[in-house]
């Protein structure tokens, strides 16, 4: 199947694309650069595609709003299901995200536009609840002449069952990056720092990731 | 009501837009660059919105595809329903501007996404279409904390209507912009331009744009 991955070079994202590329689909890898202070994600992306030999686009999105993650505000410490977490949501991002890529599935006549929303992650994010990615499949249905489906395979396994999945197929996932402040080295401090470091001492796998201090 | 609307300077948006202000909402005008060789519209969506002191901001989008809007082909003559006029489709392009115009009303916190589809351009545009808007709203209820609507109040007017409309409300018809050559005048002959003709014969309103030859 020819399908769009939205890809962050984060670990889901990662996984999810070996995993399509492992099942043999014709899988188009499309990066967005939002202002993110994260983003060093970009360069782990780079990584991932160019040695799997993925197409891999970037693009340029404008976001509005002033979201921690776009150098708006200081990036909170805590766990990521604090309110305080809160600060990272950047309004109507994975909206703006699924639309462009089923922009691009239109253009390049792909079936499907694939998304890496798991378990944990509409505690806080409404863009990644099961209603708001069942409204989105309707929507890609019916927005140009031939019907697009969007599938988020992801969305029943929690962070440490796609650690323990990307450890078993050998990926390099201390080359993925989840930290929110883009510095040289992961906090691990941040929201996503904790639950990353989480994920893997659930998963009972070894967390190769250099995190500072 | 505060709401935004997506605004291309084009003559439907522009009535709309009039309407919306004589309502007493508070309309947040939002137009898009995605590289259309029609730019002219842009320059009459700045006229209109400093003419009656709407807040206006224009964002620049990536687009995937190689439309004829985009310089991708000739832009076909003829009549706006024939096959032809395929070539004018830009891929996922109102989904696209919709999901921006929702990021933009989670972040001002506005109640509404307004948008000035109607009953004339359903035949060629699938994101025109009632079925697809629909499934907007329902995206656009659940995308965000706060449920937003999406309304095309002309959903149901032919441009005619729109026409007639403009004329009662006195707006300048002959500055808003519709032709998609991007020429110094309206060619007269491209599918939008034979539309906006036909509109104004319809309508028995004269029409004062000025036409090449």
């Amino acid at each position: 199947m020819k399908m769009i991955l939205i890809y962050s070079g984060g670990l889901d994202s990662t996984v999810l694309l070996h995993h399509l590329v492992n099942q043999n689909h014709e899988v188009h890898a499309l990066t967005f650069i939002y202002g993110q202070t994260h983003a060093r994600e970009i360069h782990a992306a780079e990584h991932f595609a160019q040695r799997l030999r993925v197409p891999h686009v970037i693009e340029r999105l404008t976001l509005p709003g002033t979201s921690a993650l776009q150098g708006g505000c200081t990036i909170p410490d805590g766990h990521y299901e604090a309110e305080t977490m809160r600060a990272t949501v950047v309004p109507g991002r994975n909206l703006v995200m699924l639309s462009h890529a089923l922009a691009h599935a239109a253009a390049l006549g792909a079936d499907l536009v694939s998304f890496a929303a798991h378990a944990g992650d509409h505690a806080i994010y409404p863009d990644c609840r099961t209603e708001f990615l069942c409204c989105m499949d309707q929507v890609a249905q019916v927005y140009h002449y031939e019907c697009v489906r969007l599938d988020a395979p992801f969305i029943k396994l929690r962070k440490e069952d796609i650690v323990r999945r990307g450890f078993s197929m050998d990926i390099e996932l201390e080359r993925t990056w989840s930290c929110y402040k883009g510095g040289e080295l992961h906090c691990g401090t941040c929201g996503t720092c904790v639950e990353r470091r989480e994920a893997f001492q659930l998963a009972g796998v070894p967390d190769l990731t250099t995190y500072e201090g």
